[in-house]
């Protein structure tokens, strides 16, 4: 029921998964609006309705979780818990639906805070971009959780076999930041070398972000979330400049039919990948949030990513890696303690 | 003698600033070397050279202020505290310079950092974004001084009667962001009502960064550096893109060689106007940062935009807007302070 085209584009989207890409996938909203969409797919019975009486609305942030008890996320957290869904898909607003699944999922063990995930459209695979917002207060230890749970996302959802993972800050060498980054790189560095290995490239700058040099970039989600708008204006930004210089001259404006194709397809890509919503990490269950304004297809490619994920095994992944994670962290913070006890 | 294409694209720009805009120049750094520079550009003797035996090299970030006290830098800080220039242009490493001037020129009475602002090419005025990367770790009396930087900044350079102030963060709605942005933005919203007056229009998040819809966007260095270097990245990568889509296809070929013109001169404003380099502000005298890779016409922009801040009197307006702010900073603190033991 979330997203400005819902649940119209929604339920298209999801019989296009049903039909297409032959995914399962269980409705969840007001029944009888959504079984009259479906009738009109022709696809009346042919995927299952799980009632939910309330709804989010695409204003409302975190407090809808305890507002709306009833609304179609908070139900769809419910079958997850009942085991009879693995992944949620919503294109509601990005702060409800975080709020509602982390206070009705709860984290897997050991995972200090969930993450949200983008993918960011570089070539051959996406970058994965971690936090983008739903942490704006974070402490090293959360970050090095995230770079996990980064490359669990990777390794699932893209086939990356050893993810490539980043720190972003502001300056390639060791020891530029903040506080917060100086102490993540430090931690990261160290633990990077025991099981779970990771592949730890150190530090990327915000002009890396869509490079492709790593397979994953660590932040808060402070950070996160202002580069993520930051590349995402400056796209658009770029894109209405080159279609305005396109139609400057006469001779331009004709070469610009020539390229309508091309340039429309460029477009469409920036749309579906650079905005293609998020993933919350670390919940028991997969949550994938779809762009608000996401018609059928976009939904349609949710279903599939929130698919990829669950049978990628993101959750054994993260469990493997966030148990090791805490032992390492702990052993790694009472090594310094004692290092200092003992020049004292 | 800073920057990639030192000293010989500075002393052509340097040529130009004098001949064609009518500015008065002092060249810093080893004289011989630029001595044979201006005679080929056949000005011998007609910009005088200020000696500097030694130089800041491009990788030298902060502690490159102790190490060279002879650099040209150096030795142009020591100009203008002895009254001999108003302001200083270089080319070189920020970190080297930034590090340098403040040491050397020191931060005006009142100003608890310097800040570094970047105009970002928005239409009709460039919007000026601040702290661009001198202080990872920032607080929010710093951020509220910088906000009047930027607007003094905005008032001299480009010559906005009431620049609208806008903080960088998370959400549009009050309240939102990490602690720093949520304190900044609470001190903002009751300070701005005092006199020196400040337009404040709330929150911006990362897309509003080139939608023009503020004049100076106020934020820690950590964040506005990751910022800018985001919108950086991106552009070229949308650039890049679209270059790419027009030669996809023989139609968008020929297209493409309809709009080269057009094309190049959209090129060249992203990268002399979003690439342009910064402005050290709060010290005592102008230091504007062109970028390392400037040639001769973006070296004449920077001592043109030098030339501008000076005779806009930027130093007055700060003068005068921060030794306000500190008295109303420290009020509203105090009023806080009385409400609490009040209510205790």
């Amino acid at each position: 029921m979330g997203g400005d085209h819902a649940p119209d584009e929604i339920v298209k989207g999801a019989v296009l998964a049903v039909r297409e890409r032959g995914l399962r996938v269980v409705l969840v909203g007001r029944r009888p609006e959504i079984a009259r969409l479906l009738a009109q797919e022709g696809a009346a019975g042919a995927i299952p309705i799980a009632h939910a009486e309330d709804a989010l609305a695409m204003h409302e942030g975190a407090l809808a979780s305890w507002r709306r008890p009833r609304s179609s996320v908070a139900v769809a957290c419910k079958l997850i818990r009942q085991g009879e869904a693995a992944a949620l898909v919503s294109a509601g607003s990005t702060g409800g639906v975080v709020a509602t699944s982390t206070v009705r999922l709860r984290t897997q063990p050991g995972v200090l805070r969930p993450a949200l995930a983008v993918a960011l459209p570089t070539r051959p695979t996406p970058t994965v971009l971690l936090d983008a917002g739903a942490n704006a207060d974070a402490k090293p230890e959360m970050l090095v959780q995230f770079a996990h749970l980064g490359a669990a996302y990777a390794n699932s959802a893209f086939g990356v076999a050893h993810p490539r993972v980043g720190m972003l800050t502001i300056g390639s060498e060791p020891g530029k930041g903040n506080r917060l980054a100086r102490k993540t790189a430090e931690l990261l560095a160290a633990t990077s070398a025991q099981a779970p290995r990771l592949d730890f490239r150190g530090n990327v700058e915000g002009h890396d972000l869509l490079a492709g040099e790593v397979d994953v970039v660590v932040t808060d989600g402070f950070t996160g979330n202002v580069a993520l708008k930051s590349v995402e204006g400056a796209v658009r930004f770029t894109l209405s400049s080159v279609t305005e210089a396109l139609s400057s001259s006469t001779m331009a404006k004709a070469g610009a039919l020539l390229q309508r194709g091309a340039l429309r397809s460029l477009r469409g890509r920036f749309d579906s990948e650079t905005y293609g919503g998020g993933v919350l990490l670390g919940l028991n269950g997969t949550v994938v949030i779809a762009h608000g304004a996401s018609h059928a297809p976009a939904v349609e490619r949710a279903c599939q990513l929130a698919h990829d994920l669950t049978t990628g095994g993101i959750a054994d992944q993260v469990r493997t890696r966030v148990q090791a994670t805490a032992r390492t962290t702990w052993l790694h913070r009472r090594g310094q303690a004692e290092e200092q006890a003992g020049r004292a």
